[in-house]
């Protein structure tokens, strides 16, 4: 018998999620079926997505029940296997939700290989993320040699690498972050142009500083203002990317704000796309085999923010919605 | 010399355009240079995007100035030309002002044949908003066979013959009107599948009773909580094709109010692309083309709504923002 910690959705949020929205409770960990196997959870991504997965609202995924372990992709390793294929030892990534033990069909594990990347690169630049940045900024974005890219978030888990890929493809990258220290991490250690600093000043201003010839594609990951203010911006024939809407999520009333200037679409011949990772499951092996390779030659880098312990989940999720993280937000379940 | 009656912006309107905004003042009208033509003007175009025109904000066309002539597209006949390839007594379309007579350059000009349609017929199914409807559609939208098109502001002059054009392609149409009247006529006349009266109830009854399958292609004339409406019910990968705001020009605030429904565009990997008329000004032969064939056998249907009197013109434009105009509004300035 294997004792399993698990974090269960108690309520829905209104606004922020507190901790009486959270239920922490031990209870036995199911013994694998056939073709199941039993995963020690090691780490978790904490993604701002999550605050979707929790409001019962249409989707393109259905929310997480209440009284149901929270949902959440991670890595582990198998503890006890009916597969041919997998053996105990093996490092696996799926949706194993926010729990110590998961017991994971076998068809819908991905098999890991630490020796190329650390676990926890397995759910930035390597996993959902990655495939987010590279889906989102090629598939939909599509910029050209030349171009200029704005990317909100741009510190952030998906925005940090957007950027990297554009600069990858012959891009100008601008990014928008939150404060000093994030900006300089977007422009010197990740090579981004520019970087501009949204609790400094006008948006608009180092826009219009940082983008002479306007945006060519903006990949938003915030909403808000900041959506508005880069829409006042495009050139001819932009190509907006909706990837998130990071300042709109919580918002108490449960009512989204809508980009007021949405009429540049118009007056531009522009585009606004929505997009999620899931849209491209059947094309992840395109996106694996270039974040790899990118990852392996120092072309993308990559920082985690990794915090340990199962019950500090519900504090540590919050980081994302304040700003406070630095990288890719992860959660240790247990060491390696 | 050829006294002329011209009415110029007087004002910067805010909200509803009032008599103090114009000015109609008697000139002499320009004797036509090298290469130019006087024009009599015979009936204007009364567009929504007029509106536009006269505010002071960024656009893909410099405002009107104070003091200057309305610009609108007309049409009218040649009185005193310099060019070889235009007669007195030919007809021309271009964009004459809202005025009597107008001084224009050959380039600006194409010639109308009235044996083809009647004359106000130029200045919709076989004028801006044709080539609006046609391309709007048919680049932007993209209908396939069988996908189910939904149209705001469908008993108007693009909106009426977006959904012609779309049944046309083998495409269900939906229209969304305002009044039993407007309704009867989408259904009745133009052949619309179905039509939801916005003053009699809910779009978004609407719009689940009529969208069993929900919606491939939104094309928006009008902006606020109809567009969001139609957000709510977008298929997979549905294109939102924004050709106008109506609702949103006269907002004494000045601000629009943006779609709050956009991530939806995210949860169905949909888009929503915008465009002007004069983004397919070199592709004009194309859509001329097959709407003057399709308005030739009949299948195409137009109704214009002809105001006379030049002086009339400030009371009229009002028609399009109260819904009150029942088809094409067209302003006949001088009888044919």
């Amino acid at each position: 018998m294997t004792l399993n910690r698990t974090i269960k959705l108690a309520a829905r949020p209104v606004g922020l999620p507190k901790d009486s929205d959270w239920n922490l409770t031990e209870e036995e960990a199911r013994d694998p079926g056939p073709d199941e196997v039993l995963v020690k959870v090691l780490y978790l991504s904490l993604d701002p997505a999550m605050r979707g997965w929790m409001a019962d609202t249409p989707s393109y995924i259905p929310p997480v029940g209440i009284g149901e372990t929270m949902r959440a992709i991670g890595v582990g390793r198998v503890v006890a296997s009916n597969l041919a294929d997998l053996a105990e030892g093996d490092h696996v990534s799926s949706l194993l939700g926010v729990q110590e033990y998961a017991t994971v069909a076998g068809a819908a594990l991905q098999k890991v290989d630490p020796s190329v990347a650390p676990l926890p690169v397995w759910l930035s630049t390597l996993g959902m993320p990655g495939m987010t940045a590279y889906f989102g900024l090629l598939d939909v974005g599509r910029p050209q040699e030349g171009e200029t890219v704005v990317i909100s978030g741009a510190a952030g888990a998906v925005g940090s690498l957007v950027g990297q890929i554009a600069k990858i493809k012959g891009a100008r990258a601008v990014g928008i972050a939150g404060g000093p220290e994030k900006c300089s991490y977007v422009t010197d250690e990740l090579g981004f142009d520019a970087c501009i600093d949204y609790k400094a000043g006008s948006v608009a201003d180092g826009l219009a500083q940082h983008c002479p010839d306007k945006i060519d594609v903006y990949f938003d990951n915030v909403g808000g203002d900041i959506l508005d203010a880069a829409l006042a911006k495009l050139a001819r024939h932009a190509r907006v990317v909706i990837c998130g809407a990071i300042s709109q999520y919580n918002n108490e009333s449960g009512a989204m704000v809508g980009p007021a200037n949405y009429m540049s679409l118009l007056v531009n011949h522009a585009s606004m796309t929505g997009f999620v990772f899931s849209d491209y499951l059947d094309r992840l092996p395109e996106g694996a085999a270039d974040m790899g390779k990118w990852f392996a030659a120092g072309e993308v880098k990559t920082r985690e923010d990794v915090v340990p312990g199962l019950e500090n989940f519900p504090a540590t999720l919050l980081k994302l919605y304040s700003g406070e993280n630095n990288g890719k937000l992860v959660l240790e379940v247990a060491p390696e």
